[in-house]
């Protein structure tokens, strides 16, 4: 057996996170709308985007500033609605169906399966529990407990906190230029999934049966 | 008929908030032990008490303070843990069975209600939400809201937003010192609700009964 350990991202690998990031925020704003916001929810939904991309996703005051740039003041009401809502839908995130599977088979060749995610440490075991997924990895490598972006360093990192040689290193997730390149360049094996299946593995169990 | 609104507290008052603070608490402890904390969760929750009590409630990082107080140190697994089952009791905040009757009691009567509560505007919208009882009441007055604390000033500025003299308003809530004291020192009417039954009213319906 060449590779020991697999290091596996989240968001998009493990399940579809933008579909639910989506379908989370027009809840939200639906709610917003019923507690008493009086902007329409589409309108609203373009400049929630505009606040998220400005703020960055782990700004607590999204939905506040949001109804500030439609002109509608202070709402704790449908604020509190919305909020409510959100976490609603983030609550029920479920993993790609085939991703239980793809783990034990991984399990099961004896390979080590940690987390490797870029965010906050406990935003990202969230999604882990959420999804049951936490008895399946040894641990979780997180951006911001190492300290650094994914980059080389940060696979470097990896590899020097498992004691392990790069080489005997696998990276599994969905961007080209945060989980293959940087993985690679420091001579990882690096698996890039596409569920759209225009390039890469259209799947983690596809991934799953190469790995070893 | 001479009182025409009734300002109500949330906390102690519409549900059992000590209670369910207590278990959601015990629940996150449980849950962090399962997901990696070391102490066990009577001591634990000892330590959280403290920290609860120097930070204050809102405080964002009770549990991650707690860890390094019990020497445990960073632990994402088990603070998000933690937060998951907080969250899943708190959201499960059910009123006091007679609230529902008693609400709808006094509105019969064409008396106008309103929350009256200390606290953070969107977490004090938030549990009523959750109870389900938004349609019970025209609006919220809290303490953030109208930048001061449960005092003669601030009933004195809802009267001034009711546009109502202060002897056509009653105050309802479980704490003397809260509630019933300052309320009555401009002139409301206040009941105090003690369910143990020990002072005051045994429940909201006792006194919805006698309100007009």
């Amino acid at each position: 057996m060449k590779i020991k350990y697999v290091l596996i991202d989240i968001d998009g690998t493990l399940f579809p996170s933008l579909e639910f990031a989506k379908r989370a925020r027009k809840a939200a704003l639906e709610a917003m709308r019923k507690e008493g916001m009086h902007s329409d929810v589409s309108s609203a939904y373009k400049v929630l985007m505009n606040v998220v991309k400005e703020k960055g996703p782990n700004y607590a005051h999204h939905f506040e500033i949001m109804l500030g740039c439609l002109g509608e003041g202070h709402n704790a009401r449908a604020v509190a609605a919305g909020v409510r809502a959100y976490h609603k839908v983030k609550e029920s995130i479920r993993p790609f169906p085939d991703v239980r599977r793809a783990l034990g088979a991984m399990r099961k060749k004896g390979l080590g399966l940690y987390i490797a995610s870029e965010g906050k440490a406990v935003k990202q075991w969230d999604k882990i529990l959420r999804m049951g997924l936490q008895r399946e990895f040894v641990g979780a490598f997180i951006s911001e407990e190492l300290g650094v972006k994914k980059s080389p360093l940060f696979y470097r990192k990896i590899c020097r906190k498992l004691k392990c040689k790069a080489s005997k290193v696998a990276m599994i997730g969905d961007r080209q230029e945060k989980d293959v390149e940087p993985a690679r360049k420091i001579g990882m094996r690096a698996y890039l999934i596409d569920r759209k299946g225009r390039q890469g593995f259209g799947s983690l169990l596809e991934v799953a049966r190469q790995v070893e």
